[in-house]
């Protein structure tokens, strides 16, 4: 069985952050490596890779602190780049990481000064991201954490976290703006330990705010596998609750510093599965690729890499398809017992006192059947080699 | 400054699996090191050595597939074992991981009837841990996961587990118990991912149940530490949510197989956090144990390790105690701001139009401040060390 | 570009430890999931499957305890096994670490009659060995390690482990075996650290025995990916320096319990460099995989996984081959300067003076060369996907 | 019991890199938020503190690309604070990894160029480390690595490793230079997976050098409990093969990104057990402390925690010898027969026939002692905890 990898087009949804191909490769140990690339430029090189949108901090496109008509020359500049090439703004976000002023934290920072300064930073960013016609605007807490146990309260810091969701859940529907939350959780880096570090710490502090259907999740594979979880287990947790608002693919190696990774380049058996997650549980938001190109490459090394993300989903996205098309993998399924899964545990009706009646099978007997999910597994991974 | 480390009594609450000093070291690459302890004898012992209560499996107390006779002989004597020694039965559980039949999961399990034997085997030991006192129904779902990522469907699973959690409620509720569940999350082990892997995704799964209030959960640190969580924070936003019903205490030292070390004998630091949480956020319920005695050790070293989790939660207690007590604490936990996260971001009345209007001080000003932890944290670090 | 898998054959040289396929499920929380396999069953079915030999620890074939009559029946008819099914004995290894005598260690235990004793179960199933042809003796020190800082002393356990190899050397010396050691690392589990933990500490105890060339290193994948080792850049090492003896195949996701899954189901992407390592180093002994096969399923599912093993690598195998063949990685490789490594960055005879003259070019200009690595693996990944 | 914790005196050989206390706080989301830190005003703060040593990279002292005539007149700058303050330099170390032209490695680029820079940069800089009295030269290969399989071959990349470091041996001899070096090993960050990733790593490669007894190791605390190993045993296991030539100590929380926390603030236990394993082991260089103070710190906070990691060296080093004074602690370690293991496993002039022939004591029995080590490990708690 050969499968077609088609070239990546709008329709497929494809998105980029612009401070991924225009990240510049500081990290903590050296400069930057390529210039600072041109955010007009940017767009024209990712419309042509056949991206559909593109997500920005407020900062990645207006240099911190720019005066209001620096500011809105930059703006119209972009729009015209947008408009020029068709590309979309997804999402947006806030940078409340980069400059000093965060670095203790925005909405949880202990600077009371601090943390209104961030929310209305947020605030400004939003009302640009809903001008722009972004549908999910999206929260990492860069710096909301600590590295040592004194130095934040962490119930005080979720007292804090809630009312500046809260605020701005007011703020959108106050301003009529059709736009929601996606908070990114992240376990560590560049923060000891980070509120909020998996998909479930996410979902679980949503459903204390006041308007929970405001706010969902934007879960980031590296960000995940950095915590040692199954990414794809995530995904779904989040979609079976319906707060897979947005998605940053990328690749990591497992437990160590951030990698961002283009997608497929690192836990290649994770990132399949992954892809299964998100179509089988109905996900259609942009395919957003949250990466750093390598900082070792120059700027066609940039493209490069790009470029690699969308194929890579591509490809994955069309042995997903294969594999769950294949009458082999059917019946590997059937034999695993998944369909029996899928069957509710009680009968139409039945209480537990149905349960208490019922005749129990001898167990031992139950016990010696073979799950048979070796050969189903098998049958993914040959899907995954392309040697079916 | 020297502290007094009280001799554990009752008051204190200490509670014990019987799993745990019960434990023969069976381990992956080894057979049993210790004869199987009887349980009366376990209740004697941890009675004498302060303990306040216990908690089981029902496979602990009752072998699995005893018929009903046995089963009630064996409950009397322990029954009089409790009565005996005065120790509290504070949770019980249910073993739905050691025998093959639950070998892939229980209420999760692939197959139907095995499903259904999981539920009614819980609805049996909730009977006698109502009937023994307990408050609290510990739910550790063992092999609820998966190695493959075709061989569970994590949404279909969680379904499973919603409805399994939605009858358990519904049982207790007819019943009449005063009784409440809490689930403990576990990254992995036995299984190579196992579903609700952190506090976070527990809580998340919670809010999702048809009686969420009568669900909570049971974290520990080494399944915490597991994931490279901070378990402190992780119990912190538990207590936040309302959702601690109930505490396992051991020790870890990173990602790696679950060790089970006695509390204590982990993560130094990260245990004294964890009490400094636990004390901070109210929680009031039996400190439990649920660590293994080295399987290298005799019956005389099940002991001394269960002796030293007492004491070593004592400690911990005494310090943290001790540490906020101190006045250059309190000046060093003003001087980080502490009290400033603890005031709300907004004035009383204020909305985001306040925010909107309100005078920024300088950024590079707020940027220059220096946060004052290290100090703290240093403070902290010597009551933990007792030199101070 | 498609590629022909092959079928197994003895050509390739795979072999099987009889603990894999043999393995009863046994783990931390439950029981046997499937009975005892004959060992000569286990024969007849892995050169069914196409192996070319077996490898086994003393008491798999022969239970501990057994007397010499007994011992010597199981040998014989262990021989017949190996005759009738043409297997080839590629090494044998000792168990120091099931039976309770070695909880705490054999070569480095505490106690010196075990550690007298341990050496000579050594010993002894060295000649048999050497009987059955085997060219390479596994050592994994099972539970030489520690939970604590004070409960082993770790130069005088070095000490002790020296003294034991050193005197294992003397032996086959002696008896004229034709027979080298290979040390398994591994970092931990079933003890919270173990001595020698990985590739490089092994590599490095070699270099201070009193026979260094007759010890090498049996790396296993899993046990350098649980200390989140690159397995492929230890292979490697391990052929620099002369010392890759023998190999364990399987698979891992990460940090966490030791997992011994199938070889290609976990890391996909360090699978393909782990082949490509030891094809470019030329190994050319036996192809071993130590896995076990899921618990879950039945003896069906154990030669599911087992041929997968060897199907896998196969495949594997060719998409390296293909991979390093095709005429596009090597223009890639060119670009990034691969042969320019294997270049000697002095000229011949050329001395530190050399360097001293030399004229340095503009460092601003050599350091906007871009790596092309994005590029150059991005065609890894595609043969790894079968997409070209 | 109660200990006295002294004063930091230059007795106690604490030395800072200037690197340290001179972090400006540059991370991979954030830029500087502390301004650059004159370097002789570093010189003065340390002897006050009571450090007895410093120690510097090439470009902390002297910047990338300065001229010869700057360079000289920086150099005698510093030499005068050195004078003025009475600090000695006890190792320097060559930055190969922040400026662009060494993104992808110094000693190991690809780039034939870049390499013969590297090595000659280091050239340089020894003459300097000589000239100003350093014993010991430091060589970490911060971005000596890579993040993809094809992008470095690593027996290639070792050749060209082995072949500076050869060519520095030839030129410290023929210089006539008192010095030796020491590797730093890392196992990730900046780069995917370094070369040389652990201690064991270092020790196995230097084997390989054509003057070995030139090249020692210089562990990091933090470096090593990245991959999850004990540092203990490593700094034990560099002591045992002569080659532990300097120490870098500082604070982890386990497998994530590079924390480089104030020794004593990430695993307490960890370092209690490092200072004893360098008392134990005779370590007498200088105690080097390579850690970062937070960024969210100003420059108060960098003295704070500065002094901290000398305060926490003698907290530790104090309770490491009340521990092993303890009369209870001898005789607990004769419980658990570390004595025994002291004593070799052979008698004196036995051979493997003599094994043979010793009459085996029962194992049966054997294996019913208790190991006594949870007792023991509970006395260095209590030691840590200061409670005896």
């Amino acid at each position: 069985m050969s499968i077609e990898i088609p070239t990546p087009t709008p329709e497929d949804k494809f998105s980029f952050g612009l401070w991924t191909v225009g990240w510049q490769g500081v990290d903590p140990f050296g400069s930057a490596t390529r210039p600072q690339m041109d955010t007009v430029h940017a767009l024209e090189k990712l419309a042509e890779l056949g991206a559909y949108g593109v997500n920005f901090h407020d900062d990645d496109v207006i240099p911190f602190g720019s005066d209001d008509a620096t500011r809105q020359q930059i703006i119209d500049r972009f729009k015209k780049g947008l408009a020029d090439t068709g590309l979309a703004v997804t999402t947006a976000t806030t940078n409340l990481f980069s400059h000093p002023v965060f670095k203790a934290g925005g909405f949880t920072n202990n600077d009371r000064d601090i943390r209104r300064f961030a929310i209305r930073k947020v605030m400004r960013n939003v009302d640009l991201a809903a001008e722009l016609g972004a549908k999910v605007y999206v929260a990492w807490g860069g710096r909301e954490g600590a590295e040592y146990g004194a130095s934040q309260d962490t119930a005080v810091a979720l007292d804090r976290m809630k009312e500046a969701f809260d605020l701005l859940g007011q703020y959108v529907v106050d301003q009529g703006y059709d736009l929601r939350f996606a908070i990114e959780p992240k376990p560590n880096e560049p923060r000891g330990d980070i509120l909020l570090p998996t998909i479930g710490h996410a979902l679980a502090f949503i459903n204390e705010l006041e308007r929970p259907e405001l706010v969902g999740v934007n879960p980031e594979i590296g960000h995940e596998e950095m915590a040692g979880m199954n990414a794809a287990a995530g995904y779904a947790q989040a979609l079976w609750a319906g707060k897979l608002f947005h998605i940053d693919l990328n690749g990591q190696n497992g437990p160590k510093y951030d990698q961002d990774l283009r997608f497929g380049a690192g836990n290649v058996r994770g990132a399949f599965w992954v892809v299964d997650a998100l179509l089988a549980g109905g996900y259609d938001g942009p395919v957003h690729f949250d990466f750093k190109p390598s900082r070792i490459e120059d700027e066609a090394g940039v493209w490069v890499s790009a470029a690699a993300n969308m194929r890579n989903y591509l490809i994955l996205r069309e042995k997903v398809k294969a594999f769950r098309a294949d009458p082999e993998v059917q019946e590997a399924l059937a034999a695993a017992k998944l369909p029996e899964l899928a069957r509710p545990t009680l009968g139409e009706g039945e209480g537990w006192q149905g349960l208490l009646e019922w005749e129990l099978p001898d167990p031992e007997v139950l016990a010696q059947q073979g799950a048979a999910v070796e050969h189903l597994d098998q049958l993914a991974l040959e899907h995954l080699y392309g040697v079916r």
